[in-house]
């Protein structure tokens, strides 16, 4: 049988070559390439696939980069794609678009399974994932968690396995503290198995922080950057590439002492960003009790310098990173930078109480009709996606809320300008809202703050038309003057405000 | 027996009257000033002493200032020290004894403990204290508090019984949440059973965000200010008067929806950054023990301005403030805006983190020197105020640190360049440095992060002049330069650094 892997963007199955030699194709890319310096990234996600196109249009030197990832069904899709002219990521940010047809114009940019390109490599970035494995998330959070560096750890032992002996490897997936000194142990270990010197391996982390939304390339080229070096060599290293791609004369670099540095400084700013979200729950329920409208209060909190990060309510904490970061800290300092240590309670306490903000959320439509009135409503659904002006869905806190609608039997309708397919879920997404009066809808939910369902008149209009909604907006984007109009013919509720 | 008020700041001794009656001389000032509408400042703390001045020099108007406070052993002397020319509160900001000053000479500020005054305001302030009542905080952290209104509840009905039919109560005490609503009622209950009319009793809440370091006439007159009235015509009232003594061209007033909005505000605002210091204490151990800079971490992660109020590690928090508006907002959540409701559980646990601060700050000592070694030590503490620039020791951390050092039988030398007299030890505090080598001693323990301990050259070079010291810097106020100088002859601790 046939192996097919699908780009679920633009519907086209690919083949998985049967037999797995991609050699000849990459000889011929680096005959093209000759003289340029060859950059391999690992991993075609997110970060990885966005980084190959940014080091393909570099800002001060012409590299030639292969992209890697697996002849997986998941993932093949994504290097037989780029190879077609089709971007796997799509983005609101044009520049995506842009950077990966110069790239193609320039024929610079080429992606493979095959671990024969690893002996070409000048440099290595390594963009692949390391998951956290939740494990049975009930109403009181998060049970318990485990970390599998098995994946990465081989990841890894596939560059001491192949690369040169001159070669710089930067690390930029977010890693448990302490693993690009693990990393560096194995790369030297494969190099002396292959009587290969480690003294030109030069190995770094340097954690990016990518937000694929709008400003998707900017949020790499146009930012500021923390790095390290195994040693004094290697950050040297890093920081000449760095600035080969990042404008660091706006964006100053930042080297700070040591791999652990770099490695907890990212889980560290994710975690800082977790806490704040999930200190506000609470306060939500506090400020409906106490009838005041929380968002009110917190942009006149905002005013002050010292308060500006504070967070507003909403349904939940969503995307790859603030899900999980928390908890790689914390298994980190319980497992690998001593034993005995605590873990970080506080920080796995803000994991677990955002994770069950969706379904706090979701208590309010139970509250509303009573045990089991929720049977046969219909739910307008809009937004899908974990951010507003993204299409990201991975670990969106709209998951749980839709998982909880059809478990209490609800025929749900998804909306979202930016998803036409939840991955995840296996679902088709709309893109259109001229249809929400044909559906004769009982419930719509803001469940996503998307731009365009703020100050859309067609949209309050489009819902004014209709007869006896319940309107749950659970992440503030109507306005006063919005929830009076939708108010005369509605029942409009908003999470976080005890006022209305 | 004569009873005695003594003012701690000049060593002065004042005589609590036997026969409390101040009428003649409120007579006698408002005779002075008339014409001049009268702002009633009850309570003449940190807050209302400055707000008096701010009051006797405002913006926009020509006021007469009385200042209240009880006749107490306690509070008696900043009544006459106030009409004696000597202003209660020291500060760093050469405002505060200019303002004094010209209140002095305009003659319109005068300071009563007898309730007498009340019928002639036309506006009271209220900034009487509200505490919180902590109970057997042990290793584990807060076991649990309560909070006890009467103290509050009496002074209000102070206001009921004594004032006049048209009078502005401007509530400036950090409530629990609810608490201008219940002042409200009993004034209303009161001014009934004198059969007045309470219609033109307006009655609004509006925190202040008072800092007693060197902007402490500006952390009133030229900051931001949130506020609310019990109706539409108490709020327009509190405007109208809060315009008169802040720039508010430059500094926008708020207006909440209703007086629990700015009450949560206030108690919200404060514990965000109770939440954020917590937050970083599990994250000051992981540092140390993965052998990393937290400082320069921090410094990094703060580049985002996203991440800007992320907090740097230290002794722990102090003040009036941070360690018991968490605690109010969740007691008034259980106890005044419904039953059954829950407390604000993180928000608790944000004070309990805290106030363990210390005494994990000490432990180092204990680890370092071994059971028992600390026996005899002599100790020099630099700072025991609770924050830099400031001379305020109400909750500061160093006391709890101090405490154990006691306990352990060491003996500690105190400095602060701010405090003379320590009132809650009733201990003198050293102003001098030079002394430090005729003492001998042992350990030196940076405990509070002034200015005057920054960069000092004179500091670092006597320091260094000494044999066999243990320096433990608990705030990072000394550089990587300072800290190689003074390693030369004496180990170096910086909590959260683990590379040094």
């Amino acid at each position: 049988m046939k192996k097919i892997s699908k780009n679920p963007i633009i519907n086209k199955n690919y083949q998985i070559p049967k037999l797995l030699d991609d050699s000849e194709n990459i000889k011929k890319f680096l005959i093209k390439n000759k003289e340029k310096p060859v950059v391999l990234v690992q991993g075609l996600g997110f970060v990885g696939a966005v980084m190959s196109i940014v080091c393909a249009n570099a800002l001060n030197a012409d590299y030639a980069v292969i992209g890697t990832d697996l002849a997986s069904e998941g993932s093949y899709w994504k290097i037989a794609s780029i190879n077609d002219g089709f971007f796997p990521v799509t983005s609101s940010d044009p520049k995506v678009e842009e950077y990966y047809l110069k790239a193609r114009e320039k024929e610079n940019l080429y992606a493979t399974y095959d671990n024969f390109a690893y002996q070409y490599a000048d440099i290595v970035i390594v963009d692949i994932n390391l998951d956290v494995q939740k494990k049975s998330l009930d109403d009181h959070g998060l049970a318990s968690f485990d970390v599998d560096l098995s994946g990465f750890k081989s990841a890894i032992r596939d560059i001491g396995q192949n690369c040169k002996e001159k070669v710089l490897i930067l690390i930029e997936t977010t890693v448990p503290p302490g693993t690009t000194k693990i990393a560096s142990e194995i790369i030297e270990r494969e190099y002396l198995k292959r009587g290969l010197s480690f003294d030109n391996v030069s190995i770094g982390h340097s954690y990016e922080r990518v937000m694929p939304g709008p400003n998707y390339i900017d949020s790499i080229q146009n930012f500021y950057r923390v790095y390290s070096g195994i040693d004094d060599k290697s950050a040297d290293s890093i920081e000449n590439f760095l600035r080969t791609i990042i404008k660091t004369d706006e964006y100053p670099l930042t080297r700070l002492g040591n791999t652990n540095a770099t490695e907890i400084s990212k889980v560290l700013e994710n975690s800082y960003r977790a806490m704040n979200i999930s200190f506000i729950v609470e306060w939500s329920r506090f400020a409906e009790e106490a009838g005041v409208n929380l968002y009110e209060i917190i942009n006149a909190i905002r005013m002050r310098p010292t308060h500006k990060n504070i967070m507003l309510p909403g349904i939940g904490v969503g995307g790859y990173c603030l899900t999980k970061d928390p908890l790689l800290a914390s298994w980190a300092k319980q497992n690998i930078n001593g034993t005995g240590f605590e873990g970080l309670e506080m920080s796995e306490m803000a994991v677990s109480t955002n994770d069950k903000m969706p379904t706090y959320a979701f208590n309010f439509l139970k509250s509303f009709y009573g045990d089991g009135f929720l049977i046969g409503k219909k739910v307008q659904l809009l937004g899908v996606s974990y951010l507003s002006g993204v299409g990201d869905t991975r670990y969106t806190p709209v998951e749980i809320f839709y998982k909880e609608l059809i478990k209490n039997q609800c025929e749900v309708y998804l909306h979202d300008p930016y998803v036409t397919y939840w991955e995840e879920l296996g679902l088709q997404v709309d893109q259109s809202l001229d249809t929400l009066k044909n559906k004769d809808i009982d419930i719509v939910i803001f469940s996503t703050g998307h731009s365009e369902y703020t100050n859309n008149e067609n949209l309050i209009s489009q819902l004014s038309e209709l007869d006896n909604l319940l309107i749950y907006d659970t992440i503030g984007v109507l306005t006063n003057r919005e929830i009076n109009i939708l108010s005369k013919n509605h029942v409009v509720k908003v999470l976080g405000r005890g006022d209305i």
